[in-house]
């Protein structure tokens, strides 16, 4: 047997991009992006409609038109032959959750719904179901609903729950006309194959499904609202498969219009962040996976269900399948950094930065690199966004001492970094302590490749070794990865995927390792970072919720991210 | 009898200016100004010789060369007659302090000595007696003098004594030859009249003196070396005279290289900061003056003597004759904003800034003017250079809190300018508490002129209306006015302080007064304001202390001003 290949497709924010990879090696042999032609709607639908305030969009369509139009070109850019791909698979951002018909078509294609905004796709940060989130999860917390602690006690607004009583409380219409809430990445999935099927990633991360309990019962949800009693039965009809498993065969004519052959394997639909832990090989527990970019997860495996305080969600078969995933977050990571250099780098670092012809990231990472933990005197907490993991409080904001009148921009620069990975490693220690070890870590986006002072610093604080993820495109690694493992070993692929985890992802050979005297200093400034993280965090003292409270009072929303 | 004169001289920290007033309305009809030539030595000496990390030290000949060049101007200026001019005082920096002969000679004009950097005079800001200054706080502690209380329980190396044993320490020599170590303030003064005095303000504030107890005990001084059991006797030996009374006459040469009449009445010598106090109309408890720079210092008057914790002194006929005088300080102000705008100001504000032709002070004073208290979310400690009222402590650093990822520049400004005022009613609220009446309060210095949008904040924080002197040259106004008193009404001046300060003052008509409004929410704000001070000010988390100390570790020097 020849060369074997598989596509994967990563749905992003703004665009999709599909790579064409070696399924013995790994190798990406062609990679083709583009952005949705309507991007992110968060104005007005295409007619006109304009939308409310925190709403965010995308157009169905815009993912069948990457599909068909970025495949097709891996294959003629690597020149590979179609009946060579034996499978693909796709990942998405989530929750990303479209209403459909009896027939899997989105509403927002059927005229007598279009021109209702919740007929539309809601991406992961349309956040204008706070409301309906609030009740959520008061209803859940005063029935003391089970499923609440594996969430670390709260929803979030941006899950499908909230998304669906939203277009319940604003939309009967479009609720009663909805046969099925999808995911888009399920959706897609279902466009491919013909055969409709949820993933459990997506089920279990965001809507608040497990292998083991179902969904919520129906008498929580008849108390949240009397309408959504039946919601599972009559909204949520479709089984829901374990990641790792095959979602159909490529039906004719996605096949023709991809062009890949009729039969082609698909695998079950994927998440981007959690398809990254098996493309950097972590297929056991014991290691963990950071996604980081505006944001940070952090992935890690167990064998048992533990219930970690404030981590986003924990779901069996939710990132490898017969494993619990864990996955927890920070909030505010590569955004943080860019606040700081948007908002308050003096014109001379701008005027320097440009004579070296370089960035102004890079000029204060130059100097802040020759900084010594400690030596600049500042500390931080890493809360300009709330903190995800371990408070789960979105009121919490961000915080800084230490500076004199000598404190210099790349000193906070250095600071605000250092404060993700006192917040990381805080993380790590709440997992460890719930029984969730957690030995080495890997990394993979575009900070991690970047920022080699960071990646150090990330070392030294939490004093463990960090791998790199060495593809170029991690996350549509993964999803190909699966397509293989839904190709099977006798067309050429695997049989599972851990035997595609031993064969097709890489790592950087060099590692960063703890620098013992840094590591030294940097665990007496962290012991500083938890005791503020407590203070302010845990009801020590709650005046950030009280300014918080008092600027809204005064009717100020400054701080709510412009769409 | 016609329009008559009086002189004030302000001895600043690089210059000197004259002020010609008239007496009965207290018009200011001339002024000039002189920068000193050898300005602030604080690398090397005229000479050559180098001077030590933290020196600053001033040529006593540039102190004349001011009188008799800015003096003279004054009167040319005006076109005013000699015999017109009935008094004059002068007024300086304090603690600036010389050695000087049996005769009254600095040394430093002495060829045997001026190669030795201690023979100059120490400036204020000379900060190289550290050590000095600790063993003196060690000392006086551990016996329990009582002196301490007077000054918040702890002396600045910037003092009298700390000075005088640097000299011993390291140069005793120099502490032989020297007859007397005095204030500038008192020398200047002896050069114009030919006596020898010192005056109640600098020897109460700067000198450990106090009317009832004189200066620390023999035993005390023993204590902290041998060598200086009889300083007192020794060099200190000149009578202390209490502020508004008569230094003596103008000689005869001093007179003519001033351009004025020998026996013109010269008024016992004071300090910048405490002759404002009169010369905003100040005789009275209840009323506060704030003098605001790179530092604020506040004065209020007391009919008894209150042990205030953190204050920096409480002296006996300090500022008023007959009262007590009370003085404590912010060491950070005009310095903290001049910080933000010097090191984190983003481009975009110093392009638009230019293109409106103003400054980037007042352009961000334009954008936080336009936000209401509580508006930003955010709160700051005005710590940046340590707390000197009324926690007395150097090693205390910055913080701020509340920072989103929409905070902007304006924003954090507006921030550091409300923690001066919580610091300020933080003062407010201690003297208070310790039975010193603050009803109203008074401001003069660069700051309160300059920015309407501070002293309506400073309104509305302490909830108390603030009067600005109308005076462009208060500090000189002052000097000027126990010039007049010297003279005496006889003469066509004034008996005492009290009725020169009903006659030459003036106010602006308009006062800032608080707004309820933001009166209501700034209480809120002060009272997070308060919690967090003592949080990090008394010992609930030690983490700044902590920070500097791993910092030294380090070996940083960073937050040490450079010279």
């Amino acid at each position: 047997m020849g060369v074997r290949y598989s596509v994967g497709v990563d749905f992003g924010t703004l665009s999709g991009r599909a790579v064409l990879v070696d399924v013995g090696c790994g190798d990406i042999v062609a990679t083709a992006e583009m952005p949705y032609p309507h991007a992110v709607m968060d104005e007005r639908l295409p007619d006109g409609t304009r939308l409310g305030h925190d709403w965010a969009l995308q157009h169905p369509r815009d993912y069948l038109d990457v599909l068909t139009a970025t495949v097709p070109q891996t294959l003629r850019k690597a020149g590979v032959d179609a009946s060579d791909v034996i499978g693909m698979a796709i990942d998405f951002t989530a929750c990303t959750m479209l209403p459909v018909d009896g027939a899997g078509e989105p509403l927002a294609f059927d005229v007598r719904h279009c021109a209702n905004p919740h007929s539309w796709v809601k991406l992961w940060k349309h956040h204008a179901a706070q409301d309906e989130a609030n009740r959520l999860n008061e209803v859940a917390s005063r029935r003391g609903e089970p499923f609440l602690a594996r969430y670390g006690g709260k929803v979030s607004s941006e899950w499908m729950f909230p998304k669906v009583m939203q277009v319940l409380d604003e939309a009967p219409e479009i609720y009663a006309a909805a046969a099925s809430f999808m995911e888009a990445t399920d959706w897609v999935t279902m466009w491919l194959t013909g055969v409709a099927r949820r993933n459990s990633c997506t089920a279990g991360y965001k809507a608040l499904w497990s292998k083991r309990e179902g969904y919520p019962s129906k008498a929580f949800f008849k108390e949240l609202d009397p309408r959504l009693e039946n919601v599972v039965a009559e909204k949520f009809g479709h089984g829901v498969d374990p990641i790792g498993s095959k979602a159909g065969d490529l039906r004719p004519d996605a096949a023709e219009a991809l062009g890949l052959k009729p039969g082609t394997a698909v695998g079950v639909a994927n998440v981007d962040a959690h398809v990254a832990v098996p493309a950097v090989g972590i297929t056991e527990p014991g290691k963990m996976l950071m996604i980081m970019g505006t944001s940070t997860c952090h992935m890690v495996l167990g064998h048992e269900e533990r219930i970690v305080p404030g981590m986003c969600g924990v779901v069996e078969d939710g990132i490898i399948p017969g494993l619990m995933g864990f996955e927890a977050g920070q909030s505010c990571v590569g955004d943080h950094f860019d606040w700081f250099v948007r908002s308050l780098v003096p014109s001379e670092y701008k005027e320097e930065a440009e004579r070296k012809g370089i960035g102004l990231h890079a000029l204060l990472r130059g100097k802040a690199e020759r900084l010594r933990p400690g030596e600049s005197g500042l500390l931080a907490l890493d809360w300009w966004n709330g903190n995800r993991s371990v408070l789960v409080d979105a009121d919490l904001t961000g915080m800084i001492l230490g500076m004199t009148l000598a404190t210099k921009p790349e000193e906070i620069y250095r600071a605000l970094i250092e404060a993700t990975a006192y917040g990381t490693n805080m993380i790590i220690e709440t997992f460890e302590g719930c029984g969730v070890p957690i030995r080495e870590i890997y990394a993979c986006g575009g900070i991690a490749e970047k920022d080699a002072m960071m990646m150090q610093i990330y070392a030294d604080v939490t004093g463990r070794s960090i791998a790199l993820s060495a593809s170029p495109q991690t996350v549509a690694l993964g999803a190909a990865m699966f397509g293989a493992v839904a190709a099977g070993s006798a067309k050429g692929g695997y049989d599972d995927i851990f035997e595609a985890a031993r064969r097709m992802p890489k790592v950087k050979e060099e590692r960063y390792r703890p620098i013992p005297e840094n590591a030294a200093r940097y665990a007496r400034l962290y012991s500083e970072y938890k005791t503020l993280h407590d203070y302010f965090g845990r009801g020590g003292n709650d005046v950030m919720k009280r300014l918080k409270a008092l600027k809204a009072e005064i009717g100020g929303c400054r701080d709510q991210h412009s769409p």
